[in-house]
């Protein structure tokens, strides 16, 4: 049997010790997939005293993890620490400067910093895999970086953001407004400390532009990214959707054309039939679509102890087994940099409005719609609320750049209260 | 830029016109993402001046799959020839002796002589790598080898062969007889040779017992296998199902216990609103649960042109790109030999009984099935044809064995007049 890889792990939440869980239960699972032994040799988190329902007494403590990330005996350096740059960027760095293989989970770093600790990984000639920063256990990076790797990729969607789905979906199975059921998501721990990463679409975001720069040779672009929350959305919306035969979700769009990349992470309206609809809670769905293969989805737990453990655990085995692929399936200093644009692909568009209870308003609306060149394919006010008129409508398909001028003409009437809520209508 | 990876194609079918065509299409994306050209150097098939839509001129061309698959100037020897054993396997040895790596769509090779040709190529030192032998354009094969890794894995199912898929929903769409269907499969092409592979399960169980290998470590065990086709399905049995809430899959499902190890393909009810339910036509499904990631759902296209070359060129891709993996996932002596078992697990079970049309004949089957313990959730008689009286009979969960007894005491009694239909209900 070949000698042991042997690995540092820093960070100790869930997913650090849910991984030391899973090496220690499958270790001979584990030796037999790897060739080799998997030897934890040590570990590093904040507090050395807490209890994390794992025994750590067989492995070195760490105060430091950049300390642990230099260590001798190490071969990969598990960050598990999170966060867009600090000790996770600083440990990432000097394990790779010391020629340690890198496994981490951080979404984050990678969408801000991706390009920049690619090419330090490739100029040492070590890994840096990030199975787990994307979809929890979905072997998504794998599929995109090896098996679709024939494939020009004509475009991904996805789900990724389990708390936002976990909000939309308790909104409409409860009724109850958004502001309760965020609430509630924090009580059950499942928001990001600043919780904007997630309910403001930064947390899906930065897994959807890792995914576009394997999947289009492009260098990570976030700040490209054009993101809205789901914090807008009301129970009204969710309800007249399921009406109209659609449910709300989070959705994740990129694309590339000859005039540069797109990529969208906004809710959106998809029909009740579609597999993506009928995602509930922290389950996400990936759907690559690619010349040769057409259309692949992946479906799994998109967080969690297991599903993320699974991921950073095959990230080792690769290692281990001596694959070693540039960090976004070609050398970092080929990926290209294309400008960011927004699509011009036609959907049709959800927009509700909240007018003002006076005559001629609607047909102001009406008016600024037809103006420039769009026509409604239903409309509909129910109900009055003080002096204002919530009216909902359905555009037949236009593309966003006519819609966003219809919607400045709008609010130039001052016939809106607030801004409309503008969802596009998906029809996956 | 690298030396090119130089590959050898024999068989010029369907996968392999769609290979070079791919090869042709994205050359600079391949080369991009392999580190260095993939350059095909010569094909074979049975007949040279055939017209496959594709340029051949730049390879060189030989009568001879197993002259191709020695030469000196190839790499990689792709496989896709067919049949269990002949020439495909023939030529797939004298490469592996050769030196070659081999990548192929041959599930019918594998699954019967998979132990014997991944030990010689583990033996040479090579790759022996078929993605494409199972569901297509689906990654599979490396999702189990490589990303589930780390997971003790409790139990794979799936919807593995397009052509029963698609004469099950083409039934229930249309209305029309099992015989009707099948002939319209016929002539759409849909059907293998032998026709008895896609409708006696059999291409699908040769799939399944490599999911099983890889997933188990186990060796490839396609005699243990228990296979049941389609050919029995009526419109009846369809229409029954879909009054239940249920529609009718050829569905294959492995798992291994401490007693052995369980493989079955089988046509099953499985619940209209589960997502095995909502495949239609040629599309495939796989769910592969673990214990650490929970449950991962793979969809896409199970056959094609596009889609199973987009397979092929992937393993081409991980062998340019220095990957070499143990064929099955862990080396080919350490795979154990377990024994075939049929699973313990408890399901209800839909039986349509053709019933004499004589007084107590109820009562008989009523009695022989609480004899066995079983209780009836529901039964379902209408309408007689001749001198039989069809009946419906749903059972609570009970377990295959005892199934069996209840059924063969039926039969003694001479009440049905056929053997009857028993399809198990899954409740995935």
């Amino acid at each position: 049997m070949s000698n042991p890889i042997r690995i540092g792990i820093a960070g100790l939440g869930t997913v650090g010790a849910g991984l030391i869980k899973i090496i220690q239960k499958n270790s001979n699972i584990l030796e037999a997939r790897a060739g080799k032994p998997i030897k934890i040799i040590a570990v590093s988190a904040l507090s050395k005293s807490k209890d994390r329902g794992v025994d750590l007494t067989a492995y070195e403590w760490e105060d430091d993890p950049i300390a642990l990330a230099k260590r001798d005996d190490i071969d990969v350096f598990v960050e598990l620490i999170g966060g867009e740059s600090g000790q996770a960027k600083k440990a990432t760095e000097e394990a790779i400067k010391h020629g340690k293989h890198v496994v981490t989970a951080n979404k984050a770093m990678l969408a801000i910093h991706g390009q920049e600790l690619a090419s330090a990984a490739e100029n040492s000639g070590v890994n840096l895999r990030f199975e787990a920063a994307v979809a929890g256990g979905i072997p998504v990076i794998k599929t995109l970086t090896e098996s679709l790797a024939g494939n020009n990729i004509t475009r991904i969607m996805g789900v990724m953001n389990g708390t936002c789905n976990y909000i939309l979906t308790r909104m409409e199975d409860t009724g109850l407004a958004y502001e309760e059921i965020f609430e509630e998501a924090n009580q059950l721990g499942f928001l990001e400390a600043d919780p904007n990463l997630d309910v403001g679409g930064i947390d899906a975001a930065h897994k959807l532009v890792l995914l576009s720069s394997i999947a289009y040779g492009t260098q990570v672009d976030f700040n490209g990214a054009i993101l809205e929350g789901i914090g807008r959305i009301t129970i009204e919306d969710i309800k007249a959707a399921s009406e109209m035969g659609y449910r709300i979700k989070l959705l994740g769009v990129s694309s590339l054309s000859d005039s540069g990349l797109s990529q969208t992470m906004r809710p959106c309206l998809v029909p009740l039939t579609s597999p993506l609809a009928q995602l509930n809670g922290g389950t996400n769905m990936i759907i690559i679509e690619g010349d040769a293969v057409g259309q692949i989805v992946l479906r799994g737990a998109g967080a969690g102890e297991g599903p993320t453990a699974s991921a950073v655990i095959a990230d080792i085995l690769d290692i281990a087994r001596g694959i070693n692929i540039p960090v976004f399936g070609q050398p970092a200093n080929s990926l290209i940099k294309v400008p960011a644009i927004s699509t011009s692909v036609e959907n049709s568009f959800y927009l509700r409005l909240n007018l003002k209870d006076e005559a001629g308003i609607l047909a102001k609306v009406s008016a600024a719609l037809a103006n420039a060149g769009i026509s409604i394919d239903r409309i509909r006010q129910e109900g009055h609320e003080k002096d204002a008129a919530p009216v909902i409508i359905v555009t037949h398909p236009t593309d966003r750049d006519t819609l966003n001028k219809a919607i400045s003409e709008i609010e130039e009437t001052s016939a809106a209260i607030d801004p409309p809520v503008v969802l596009r209508i998906e029809s996956v």
